[in-house]
């Protein structure tokens, strides 16, 4: 299709941000427009970047951190009238960047829309070729696999016949977490919004346990129920009601791996969490995390769940909306719990 | 006095604990009577009790969640109706124990009395002599001072050159986290309640700087001047507003000991904690402890400490008190900020 002396030019539809946010994202916040026409092609002359199709498009709630006018955070905000910003799996076309050749399928921080040109590459990763959809390298083999990878063994100190809950457990993170407490000898159980969620977890993903939050008049008498003996790791995906009612039934030297806030409607008014006094009583370890700080692990993280995947140890549920017109309301969903597994938007067929 | 065949039997004034409360600890909660009158003897034939005379009684926050009807704690609660009880220096006076002979001076918990038998004799330690005063041995010597020790050296990973904040900074334990991280070669600012106490701080006890917390109409804003490259551990003997502004100001991979909760002002219905969040995207670990899981430590403890306070390198303020009559308010007092240093009960002199 394109040739040296021929630059392609297509039309680049994108899912643009339209300004910044407080509270829960709507689905009013992004707009899908059709961007001006898109040059095929790559700077040429060393600028190292690349032009990339976008296939693959990740939805992940750390995203609305990022839809804030907030300078003081890991990651800086997005910027009003751009297309938002995430991870993806893209296929290179025009490249400038001797690494990444066209034909090469790339893991890495992309554009919401149909191209892009990618001018930042340290976080760009090679596909390598196995058995595994090319979409799980946004999810079970991307960043939410990875967090669930080096939270649960780095940040949990999970030892066999613990006792772990796991909160938005059939979500990116909380179903590999699952997963991996099980392989490790523990009992586990998950918390979720929905029946079908929880017939999930139970008959596909293996706990040993699970319930729907929104079914339980009281939080802490749910949790007391499935563990009478309190609970050793809470992996805590929510925040919130959750996270007060585990504090009240975590066991003495109980961990808490803090690695979500997704019920906190406003992040700029956030909910008390009440029960901060148990942390003394019970000895509790409560440490947050950021998966980015562990990437000295993430060869290792890869090896072991390619590994545990093909053995058919472990399973990987996805959300997958069709289209770039779908962003909006599947990201948005994500705040509302709508997604079932792993949400992901499919910009392009392979 | 005593003699084998001739007990003597004395009146034994007490501090009555009147019944279970919900909020901050009144003064006529607690009643001082003449109880009745006591034998001063042990119960005889390897009962292994031993009965004191009591010198000096510890005021601690720690006492008012056992003035709760609540029995999911790691303490039991008072009887109502009984003497209070927590940590002191007594002098034996009887004994059916071998370890413990009259004459002796012993640091562990008694009651709230002029003599208290002694059933149960593990907590109990034999003080040997040396320059220091006896009723340190509930102060830098004992519980709080431990408390300190372990919790700066043990729960803070402390490194040179790291910025220290400590709240309730001229308590029992803030005064000496203070003065062990001044000599761990970290800047250490801390809060308290009144300018008599800032000056104790900066001029007695070598904090680099203080402040007096109800003099400061934004907590948060207080911290940011004190800290403009941020905390890197906070020592929080206090919990509630303070806790919540540390959290919006620590750095990157801080570390918050959780030792206290002295200024929630309800047990039973805590103030909510709402900058948690901060955990995440700052990575920050925060972990509660009980000095007594690393008792293992406390002869190193005693070594270092008493080494340090006869080379003149740390001091220890007391606030004492005169006299069993007083203790009601000098207990409450502690949660009104009135105690100036560690809180002590001097029931009978040397």
């Amino acid at each position: 299709m394109e040739e040296e002396c021929l630059v392609q030019v297509e039309e680049n539809k994108q899912v643009i941000f339209r300004g910044f946010i407080e509270g829960t994202p709507k689905e009013t916040d992004l707009q899908v427009v059709v961007g001006k026409k898109i040059e095929l092609k790559a700077p040429p002359k060393a600028s190292g970047a690349f032009l990339v199709k976008n296939l693959y498009l990740s939805c992940d709630p750390y995203m609305r951190g990022r839809m804030r006018d907030f300078h003081d955070s890991y990651l800086p905000p997005f910027l009003p009238g751009q297309p938002l910003q995430g991870f993806g799996v893209s296929k290179v076309v025009n490249s400038d960047n001797p690494n990444f050749k066209p034909g090469d399928f790339i893991s890495g921080i992309t554009g919401w829309e149909e191209y892009s040109l990618i001018r930042t590459t340290e976080l760009s990763r090679k596909i390598k070729p196995n058995d595994i959809p090319l979409s799980y390298h946004v999810g079970l083999l991307g960043m939410p696999g990875f967090t669930a990878y080096a939270g649960f063994y780095e940040v949990c100190s999970p030892k066999k016949g613990e006792s772990v809950l796991v909160s938005a457990a059939s979500g990116a993170v909380g179903q590999l977490v699952g997963q991996l407490a099980k392989l490790h000898g523990c009992y586990v159980v998950g918390s979720c919004g929905s029946s079908q969620k929880v017939e999930l977890l139970r008959n596909k993903l293996g706990f040993d346990e699970a319930f729907n939050y929104k079914e339980e008049p009281d939080l802490g008498a749910a949790l007391k129920r499935y563990f009478p003996q309190g609970i050793d790791i809470y992996f805590d995906n929510v925040g919130g009601d959750m996270l007060d009612a585990a504090l009240v039934n975590m066991k003495i030297h109980g961990r808490i791996a803090v690695c979500g806030m997704v019920s906190e409607k406003n992040l700029s008014d956030p909910q008390g969490i009440r029960n901060v006094y148990n942390l003394i009583t019970k000895r509790i370890r409560m440490q947050g995390f950021l998966q980015s700080d562990y990437i000295h692990l993430f060869s290792r993280f890869l090896e072991h769940v390619i590994s545990y995947y093909k053995q058919g140890k472990i399973v990987y549920i996805e959300d997958m909306n069709e289209g770039l017109e779908s962003a909006p309301s599947a990201f948005v969903g994500l705040f509302l719990g709508e997604n079932v597994g792993k949400q992901v938007i499919r910009v392009a067929h392979e």
